[in-house]
């Protein structure tokens, strides 16, 4: 079969078929590829950055952006300028900003109200135990220049930082050739960015995490970038903390027929468009319906601009799959763990109980995905690659920290004092033994 | 000066000489190596269990622990065997484990109920928001064999994970010549464990990891084990989710004077006895107060059977400073960051709330971290090294993960579509666009 670039032909597959499971393993196939050149620059880049500080991301910032600059200084963007940037936008483009940033800064205060205080209780004897709930101190927010930037992006990780409290929030940007993105300018300053500086790659990931005389070290740094930003976060953390590393994008679809195929097809080429290696996959027990939808994406495709990234991901990583029913749908999306999962049915009540895991869940035909990347105030930077099976949508709780508390009163020191005794003697440590027994004696 | 080995001269610190800060930072150094050869034998093990499974597993298990067995299932400990070990232990420590894990349970059944449940909200507009929250399905429970079998982790590691409503949850412990720590297995029974296996080191990480004919593949493994073990799971990370990579412990002490000087020594030799590396400092603003405890360290630690261990760790690591004030002393601790913080003063809660971060805070003189390492509750997992800057402790949120909620009203998807359809139209990405209008459109 051939086929020209603008035509889109996602595998069809039917879980009845002999080989289907073997099939849809190689479909779903997908696996980092470590490159070893990569990694060994952004080893060395990383030690000259902790080593030379200021100088050396200025080195590399001319090297690898085309920007040169006398000092850091002068890459530090400043609150008039973000503000600047806001205040230049369409008045479209500004209201549209802005209410997104409403919207997800509501969703993220209920929560930190709902997952994210503090909390204690006391024991009958009177002993105090709980949880005491802080923001981090100050986090590096790391934002992709060039055609991969994203302002929504920009609010999606400062904005939870903010609601969590987070003392001061550091972005850093790439700007090649000194080319400045408004919208992303503008999204710093709607969302609370403390301080910005024009750097990126591996040397910005380094200037964060060990600080330099301009760049002040962060405690925790998130946000999106490629192979070197990626490999440098990896390096760095346990120095700092880091969010997930992402894979390629991902959106599942589980159709009961019931939503018009013009809209699933749209939001299947909403995530083929980010990215060749995106993978868009629809799962439907209705043979018809998928072939309306692929009547749909042959409509559809020549119209969109980015036609070509779409056809390619889905060519080469999409699937539209027959199921035995619903049920059958939902047990193959726990298999996967997708970033994304649509629901579209008129009954997604129905089946959303039976859905374990997923980074985030869209209900019904109206839920496009794509509001939800924007504006419906849920954040976006979700689990990719089956890792919803073990973690979660970026949140308020990756800016906070919990701490134990424990007031031990006199009573609760003698009950508790003769189980640690007992159980530090019978791990052989008779220091923690004699430490509890002393309370206990008093 | 010479000091014979059972003599512990922490090193001496006043907070207002002029070389305090090259000083402090000196004994604070610690850095994790990472040692070549050990790395390429952990990804040989993790490649080879990969490829061969079982087989592999028990040629390791054979070579590093002298374990023989002819099958994986071999080395299956039964419900039975737990059961055995649990009723078979001297009642003193059979109530103690059972009130160490009741305490521990309903301690992180109340963090579950504070942080741990799902939660949605509707707009004006009819859209509904929310998180759902969910426990992993399955998970694997690292626990170290030989000197360092501590039965009190196996509680803290599996109970959490209990608590949080996983699936199943599968142990490993390396049982070097065949030898069973009985409190070990007792711990799992109390504890919950689903499966145990007679396996450890990097070959028992892979076996959890990928999974084997005879071991399920887990989606999280938590627990502490050695350098090949603390290699494999930074290498398997990704593939599943992990817990913390642990530093040496760290005790730091606040006293303000008023608690017996024997207690707060013995809460040093308590951090102290675990290893060599292990840090206790002490910070105190009265000098008299800080010869008193050097006076019960020299008095009591004759009677410690670890006394060499403990010289060791105080001589090499551990340190009695002198601050201005408490203040001072909040804020040293602050720079720290340190696992285990003990506020040990008559006024506990006026400094609690200048402490920002640490792993677990022990308020008041009743309050030995002993307590807190067996039984008063909350887990003894916490993040050394300074990690508490922007980690936790082990919890119920460990072993649980989160699914954004979305269901956008037809009135909802009106207004999110235009916003949406701005933003995207700005970012480049028209399928978004589109997606998003088409449902507004409706």
């Amino acid at each position: 079969m051939s086929l020209s670039v603008a035509s889109a032909r996602p595998l069809r597959l039917s879980t009845a078929e002999a080989d289907f499971e073997t099939r849809f393993a190689q479909r779903l196939h997908w696996s980092a590829e470590t490159d070893a050149a990569i990694e060994q620059r952004v080893a060395d880049i990383l030690a000259d950055v902790k080593a030379r500080g200021d100088a050396a991301v200025l080195a590399y910032t001319q090297r690898f952006d085309g920007l040169s600059a006398a000092s850091l200084t002068e890459l530090e963007l400043t609150q008039a300028e973000l503000k600047a940037a806001f205040d230049g936008l369409p008045p479209a483009q500004r209201d549209a900003l802005q209410q997104a940033a409403d919207r997800i800064r509501r969703y993220h205060e209920a929560q930190k109200k709902a997952s994210g205080e503090s909390w204690t209780y006391r024991d009958e004897d009177g002993t105090l135990l709980g949880q005491k709930v802080t923001p981090l101190d100050r986090v590096g927010i790391y934002v992709p220049g060039g055609k991969a930037a994203y302002p929504s992006s920009v609010l999606m990780n400062a904005i939870p930082a903010h609601v969590a409290g987070v003392g001061e929030i550091v972005m850093v940007v790439p700007t090649p050739r000194g080319e400045k993105n408004p919208l992303v300018l503008a999204a710093a300053y709607v969302a609370g960015v403390s301080r910005a500086f024009t750097i990126g790659g591996a040397q910005a990931v380094a200037a964060l995490a060990y600080g330099t005389q301009t760049v002040p070290k962060v405690d925790k740094i998130t946000g999106p970038g490629n192979a070197y930003v990626a490999s440098a976060k990896r390096r760095v953390f346990g120095q700092v903390g880091i969010d997930m590393i992402a894979g390629p994008s991902e959106i599942l679809v589980l159709a009961d027929g019931s939503t018009p195929p013009d809209w699933v097809a749209m939001d299947l080429f909403s995530q083929a468009e980010h990215d060749e290696l995106a993978q868009s996959i629809l799962l439907c027990p209705e043979a018809a319906y998928l072939d309306e939808v692929q009547a749909a994406i042959d409509r559809l495709l020549p119209t969109m601009p980015r036609a070509e990234i779409i056809a390619k991901s889905l060519n080469g990583r999409g699937a539209l799959i027959l199921t035995r029913s619903m049920e059958e749908a939902c047990d193959i999306s726990n298999r996967i763990a997708p970033e994304h999962l649509e629901v579209s049915s008129r009954e997604p009540h129905r089946w959303e109980p039976l859905l374990k895991h997923a980074g985030a869940i869209f209900l019904g035909a109206y839920t496009s995905e794509s509001l939800g990347d924007y504006c419906a105030g849920p954040n976006h930077v979700l689990p990719t690659s089956g890792t919803a099976r073990f973690s979660s949508p970026l949140g308020v709780y990756d800016f906070q920290k919990r701490s134990s508390l424990i007031e031990v009163s006199p009573a609760g020191a003698r009950r508790l004092g003769q189980i640690a005794s007992v159980l530090a003697h019978g791990e052989g440590l008779q220091a923690h033994a004699r430490a509890a027994e002393m309370r206990g004696d008093a």
